[in-house]
């Protein structure tokens, strides 16, 4: 059977990882419209920082990856028609403009994303390219780009506060650059809730950055290149000119649906392509996983935009088993257990933060608990703030939030599986944490923040 | 109404705590038989090894922290009889032999546990008491002693291979003493497997630490004093003398239960106090905790001791609430989630050992992982094993070993959680773990360690 997949991000490359552990048979292409092989999107911000030496260290799937496992790999080739019926999807060389068709039994559409721009005065020049000196972070063209034009001591702003903002303005900081954030409510609106922010916001602030808050971007200014950005004051509408050598625009994503549009795949309402439990899009077929397509809030059960690589890796896996013939499927919906760490702090999250919670009509019961990763006598312990959310109908852990100097990330997903099997705050508290002095508390802060939750969700 | 609680430790201090927060007209009355107000127990090696300063950093709940709660602490008391039917207490001061009696509605016993002693030839000077220069550890006072003893240069023998003795020999060690283990069979039996403790092993052997493989004491020898330790080969009954200047025996501990026994409260296989659900021993209205009690192994089913202060404060707290008139409950059994660090290297288990399983007739489908805790391409990446395993019948996770650099104890907090809401192999995979450059891999160790046990599942 003959498997194509377009796209050679993580996704795709994922896809055809476990396409191939599924069926050793199968004749695998990949099709990628970059230079580069299969590398970290997200692990741009820290070449740029200088964290990570060089570019080349991102590739994770080099060809000679692909080479060894029999997966047939084509770079720079972009599709441009699918046909669904006979099972022919059409590509151009982007070398030499050079045509061709390929045959699939099942394909799989890992097209990704693009940056989305808001409609800024002055952003762009006469041909629709960005001005010089604006730039959005996507690809590693992109981030060569915007290495170029750092310069220590000059100044950048970011025009957008999520996680790909604030990690790139922690690493422009880092190369000496005078950062500024502009903020609409706070930072990390996608994440985290404004309390947690807070926290997060000050210790940013102590390496140096500056945020302007309650803004809005009314206009680029400069010829040809960008000198001044203006920003808007929300509540007053007065106008402030900010000197900037450097812009970076991260505003969201839009999901790349051209080719599935042209095989006939259903788009939501969130722009990506609809993929039920087995990553089969709503032909036959075809299927599509990574950041072009829409999936479920496991909460919520609104439709949500996939913008999370280990969502995009667990979707690829899917999809690429179910393509070659075996059976695997993704959850009733997703979680976005998300994390980030700026200048050492730790962020994550899991569920919906407490506005899209309220959006969809749900007043969770909320525990909170400040405390230290280790016992209050064991030296070098550090603080750690737990936040959690449950349904006020049932009592079941719906979201999370952890702000801490250590031991973050892996504490989310204990309540990631609390979220994805249904507990509710009363089974949380029967979880027996690991203690051990130099390892954590006996009561961990994670079950005293369930603890403060289930005392609300007794009183109400 | 009137709580008397028997033991002033973490199980008992924490049983007030919570009883108070349920209900602050209660008359709590805390009965310790140490000099001390509650402290850390598990601290103890942290001080003798010089990483906390004092022994007085290690008191929890210090005797203002009663007061404050209006819980009424006696201290140096010790409780020789107990009248079920008229529900009194009766207890011996340590300091002046004057005796109380303590009319009580609900009695909560934690006494914990003793340090257990093999039969061993020249232990024991003729009084009973040990031969100077052998110790156990439980009590502070013991760790005072052990650390008046120890002395840069000289060597230490540890008899028991256990967390405690690992820690022990990790504590000597850093304050310069040639410090051997013995081993029977691999170090830390009761926690991880042979192919894991291979990996602590090599860390610990790498800081100096001697260990002597298959053998067991068969003698102590030293006029008054320690002064040699005989070691007999399990394979050849070869003996061979180790000049010793001390000896630390940490062979296990033995629960107690002599006040418990005098109340008619129903004592199970292992020695240990049967407590039910809401911890709520055989006799009405007396309750136990902490390691004076036993209770189910949630995979087994088979009575286990208990002797992790996570799993007594989470006792003490259902203990506290149910006493005092609220309604909680621990799970149908215990996971035995624990951990430890030694020489940097941390070790977490939840869920019995494969020889326990196999003795429980469990013969599991294991998957193994050994990876990073980061990125392949990102600075400061740890080395990370991850061990799962899963039941045979139905594939749900029953036990997972890691072994680590860093961000071990929440990764088996998230197996915990896994365990306890019945979890399986398949379910596990549609777990999101979260993931950053900085944080995690977009494919977790656990991930690919539960994926590989899959494959085998699904190939049974």
């Amino acid at each position: 059977m003959k498997l194509l997949i377009i796209g050679s991000g993580a996704a795709g490359s994922t896809a055809a990882q476990f396409a191939r552990k599924t069926n050793r048979q199968a004749e695998i292409t990949v099709l990628g419209n970059e230079h580069y092989s299969e590398y970290s999107k997200c692990g741009l911000p820290y070449v740029i920082g200088g964290i990570i030496p060089s570019f080349d260290d991102l590739i994770e799937f080099p060809p000679s990856w692909f080479q060894h496992f029999k997966i047939n790999l084509k770079l720079e080739n972009e599709v441009y028609d699918i046909d669904p019926e006979g099972k022919i999807v059409k590509s151009i060389s982007l070398k030499d403009a050079e045509k061709e068709e390929h045959q699939y039994d099942a394909l799989i559409v890992a097209t990704g994303a693009n940056s989305w721009i808001p409609e800024i005065k002055g952003a762009f020049l006469d041909e629709g390219r960005l001005k010089e000196g604006i730039f959005t972070l996507r690809t590693m063209d992109d981030a060569k780009q915007i290495l170029k034009r750092v310069e220590r001591g000059k100044r950048a702003m970011i025009v957008g506060s999520g996680s790909i903002g604030m990690e790139m303005a922690e690493a422009l900081s880092r190369r000496g650059m005078k950062t500024y954030v502009r903020l609409r409510t706070h930072m990390l609106t996608g994440m985290i809730d404004e309390d947690m922010a807070a926290i997060v916001q000050r210790r940013v602030e102590e390496h140096g950055m500056h945020f302007i808050p309650r803004v809005t971007v009314s206009e680029i200014s400069g010829e040809g290149r960008v000198e001044y950005v203006v920003l808007s004051n929300l509540d007053t509408e007065e106008e402030t000119e900010y000197p900037a050598d450097l812009v970076i625009i991260s505003a969201g994503s839009k999901a790349r649906v051209e080719v599935a549009e042209k095989a006939k795949c259903r788009i939501g309402s969130t722009g990506g392509i609809v993929v039920d439990k087995r990553c089969e899009t709503s032909v036959k077929d075809i299927y599509a996983a990574g950041d072009c397509t829409e999936y479920p809030d496991f909460v919520t059960g609104k439709p949500s935009l996939i913008g999370l690589g280990s969502i995009g890796v667990k979707q690829g896996r899917v999809a690429g088993i179910n393509a070659v013939g075996g059976k695997e499927e993704m959850p009733r919906g997703v979680l976005n257990n998300r994390t980030t760490e700026l200048f050492g702090l730790e962020i994550s999250a899991v569920g919906p933060t407490m506005k899209e919670l309220k959006r969809a009509g749900i007043e969770p019961i909320v525990g909170k608990f400040s405390g230290s990763t280790l016992p209050s006598y064991f030296p070098g312990k550090k603080a750690i703030s737990v936040k959690v959310m449950a349904h006020p109908e049932d009592g079941k852990i719906i979201a999370a939030q952890i702000v801490g100097e250590e031991e973050v990330h892996q504490r989310i997903n204990v309540f990631a599986t609390a979220i994805l099997r249904g507990m509710t705050l009363e089974e949380f508290m029967q979880l027996e944490t690991c203690y051990a002095p130099p390892a954590a508390p006996t009561l961990d802060c994670m079950t005293l923040a369930t603890d403060a939750a289930l005392m609300r969700w007794r009183r109400r």
